[in-house]
């Protein structure tokens, strides 16, 4: 898998705790807009729209980690590498590196489904295989 | 270490994203928060205290992962069960079991270290041993 | 109209920025919370319900304002006082009052709609007249 | 006063509610950023080199309001444009209008102070006159 995506983002006075350096959800938050953006950019159309074509409501989350190499704080500006580390039938990896400049700040990765409502129970959501359509832009 | 504590939370409508479920950088947060709650229970003061008796800022995250096995929705009730499952020198982990209920939705850890602001420079922060009167409440 | 409802919320360490006060957005986080646990006290089902049977997917709002009197910060217990001060036919206002304690910290209105998805362009929203069933639960 | 600034953000899934638009607390979110960037562009250092400087903590609002005339969406590209309304002495009054394109979304306001830590008590803070090199660049 070759495509890579960057997207850019300027940590913010308000994503910065009483320690002064980014309250670390929002580096899960900025991987998973990252992850997003990786999508659009090989063409992947909204959830919205997905749901109506293939059912999919998007990508849920089965795992994520993240290592805190270095801290961030307002001001800085900051960039996502995003690619898809491995292919697992109904799961993938993504990998994201964030960076400041030259510096790694964080290294991510997210194992994600696609995922449809569950028949039985809009509620719930159900793991399926991606449409072959949605494969070929990724891969 | 047998100290355990809970924190219950409630998935607010703003916590949820357009698939209906649970943001994901949210439940992060919510161990975060329930990793303070663990410290206050225990007796550890405020980190605004501690910077001023023991140059202690916080505890940054080093790592954080979760594994995702159900989503929730607003209006839930969750509670998470915070320990800390191992002591490594200047580093420790804390595990995170959050229900609804019986059910698990998510297990997570966060390593974590105690900080001071690096006196080279206040923008970075630096791994201390955490001070014995800290250790002793908390084990 | 004489319903009131207070809900409490815990101010954690993520919600405060480095001034070490709440970050202001969380406020009106707070508010929108605190506007939800008011309908659900009233008996209003979740606005996933509502939508199959009403097609009302919410209460978007209008316009929102609050006057900030006293900051708060990480550990502190809050209580919003919530109220329906008007009945403007398609939208209402209500009265947010947080107090920490006996001291006020933020007053707060908003003005909301009843929404339902326009027929004509379901990415846009309208105001409806609230369903009379929901109306009597509400004064 | 005739400085103005605008600043982009791109809305996020994760920016978004179950009903698909942006849950509005995060309006107030980009006008507190926009708010910044706009000191920032002004020539104003860090708040945390005023707090050396001058005492300057930053500067928290007294007031905000938001009148939503539209919803945005995941995906869209919204602009801010930033200026200062009116000087009030110890206060004075930001105005954001939030674009998409042409359409107007929300035009908001923040009044606001410029703050130093009480020196009595440093958990609360205090409004005080805005340095005249801080005011040169302003105005």
């Amino acid at each position: 898998m070759h495509v890579r995506h960057t997207t850019e983002f300027t940590v913010e006075f308000g994503d910065c705790d009483p320690a002064r350096i980014v309250f670390y959800p929002n580096f899960f938050r900025w991987m998973d807009s990252a992850a997003r953006h990786y999508f659009v950019a090989a063409g992947v159309p909204s959830w919205h729209e997905t749901e109506s074509t293939d059912g999919i409501i998007g990508t849920p989350l089965v795992d994520a980690s993240a290592q805190f190499r270095q801290p961030a704080t307002y001001g800085d500006r900051i960039c996502v590498d995003t690619s898809i580390a491995e292919w697992r039938g109904r799961s993938f990896v993504m990998k994201h590196v964030i960076r400041r400049g030259e510096d790694v700040l964080v290294e991510g990765t997210e194992t994600r489904i696609f995922a449809r409502r569950h028949p039985d129970d809009p509620a719930r959501v159900q793991a399926v295989m991606p449409p072959e359509r949605i494969l070929r832009m990724l891969r």
